[in-house]
């Protein structure tokens, strides 16, 4: 079982609001459905042979704008279901491109929103069931979830993040390998050469910086130092080793 | 803590695909947020107040032409993504005119897809975790969900009905009160009068017939012996009775 997670970054443009990077979003979803395809499943394949992959995608130029509109974060949340309402749906519309170019595709994509599934207690831990996850996967359908907003105890609504998301699928079901596809081509040295493999956070902290447990949407060290702590390998690449990932080789950056 | 049903039928036009009856859904939403507000929530209220409603609602003429044009019932499924896309984006639809009548008078009405949160089992058990409602409630949020596609072990997904969830959310959130508004003033006895009270099913097995478990979206009788389940006391009545109910007043025919 893999879990995908598609970087808002990489099929939206991020700096211009809610507009797609829709030539980024066909090439990822073409490595999608020729994945499947080759694995019996999509078009000319068997009802049988199930896909067991999982795709998460972040919000780009979707989510962020909103959110940050309404001063709405990880941490800080909202009780004005209009502005709550907002966010999610911004989401949504990039969820169904998402959903729309995955079905162009042949490939079983149904969408399983966070906001309607999950929530925060009042530790902020996120609880999120994934008994729904589960059976559409063993009913060869993939599901495809999303950075949304979230209920949160105490806080009314916040954010949930497509990284955390990842984190947590992967927990729950088993993964048997994580995908990071990104911006960049994995994780850098200081001479800006990817890093094959982590095994311990200690290896890049001279590049990533002791970054603290608040950065939790944020950039690479929370990433690297959330996926470290998973028994799934994990691996951060760009869209152009997308393929080699899914096939089952060698792509970006390696954390064991 | 009450759970109400806005039947499909009451806000759409039945006979006519994906048209609303907005004039109907209009009356139902002023009910509502007269209810929340004379509660102390809503524009003029404390938010530490909170309102404790759940709101589901049935497909009417949005989600049936569909699910029957691709003969997806609650009990047979479908394989296909872009079929069951297709009925729940109809209902998503549906939900966001329902959303948007509420929000526009200042009730903090929230979305909960059932696609995205539940699931049945093998044996056709729905399993709907509550977590996120009941986390929205306490946030003084009014969550809304509705009858959906649902994944389900070795049918792909079948269609989950506003009258099954009343029954599963009623149950695990141990509701106080449960209202079906309805196109009928009540269950109605021989003569077409409103039957004030039942209390065994063999109080009105003479007018509604001998149902047997088989009857899981439809009729009356299916209604009533789900209701008579229950440890709440739910009331069956049309949408003229719908402020009465929601001040906790008699309202159609009461099922103890």
């Amino acid at each position: 079982m893999i879990v995908l997670k598609l970087g808002g970054s990489v099929i939206t443009e991020k700096d211009r609001a809610e507009t797609l990077d829709g030539e980024a979003l066909g090439r990822a979803a073409d490595a999608v459905a020729a994945t499947l395809e080759a694995a019996g499943q999509g078009p000319g394949g068997s009802e049988d042979e199930t896909a067991d992959l999982v795709i998460v995608h972040g919000g780009g130029s979707f989510g962020h704008h909103n959110a940050s509109e309404h001063g709405v974060t990880t941490t800080d949340g909202t009780h004005d279901a209009a502005a709550a309402l907002e966010i999610h749906g911004a989401m949504k519309t990039l969820n169904q491109f998402v959903l729309t170019r995955l079905l162009e595709r042949d490939v079983q994509a149904v969408p399983v929103h966070p906001f309607s599934a999950g929530h925060r207690d009042e530790t902020a831990a996120l609880e999120f069931p994934t008994g729904q996850v589960e059976t559409l996967l063993a009913e060869g359908f993939v599901p495809v979830l999303h950075g949304d907003m979230i209920a949160h105890a105490g806080s009314g609504a916040t954010v949930v993040s497509g990284d955390e998301l990842v984190v947590e699928l992967a927990r729950d079901l088993e993964a048997d390998r994580i995908g990071l596809c990104s911006t960049v081509p994995g994780v850098l040295d200081d001479a800006d050469d990817v890093i094959d493999r982590i095994s311990k956070y200690k290896d890049v902290e001279s590049v990533l910086g002791a970054s603290d447990a608040t950065d939790v949407t944020g950039g690479m060290a929370a990433k690297v130092r959330a996926l470290l702590e998973l028994e799934a390998e994990a691996s951060i690449f760009g869209l152009e080793a997308l393929d080699s990932f899914l096939r089952g080789e060698p792509a970006g950056t390696t954390i064991e």
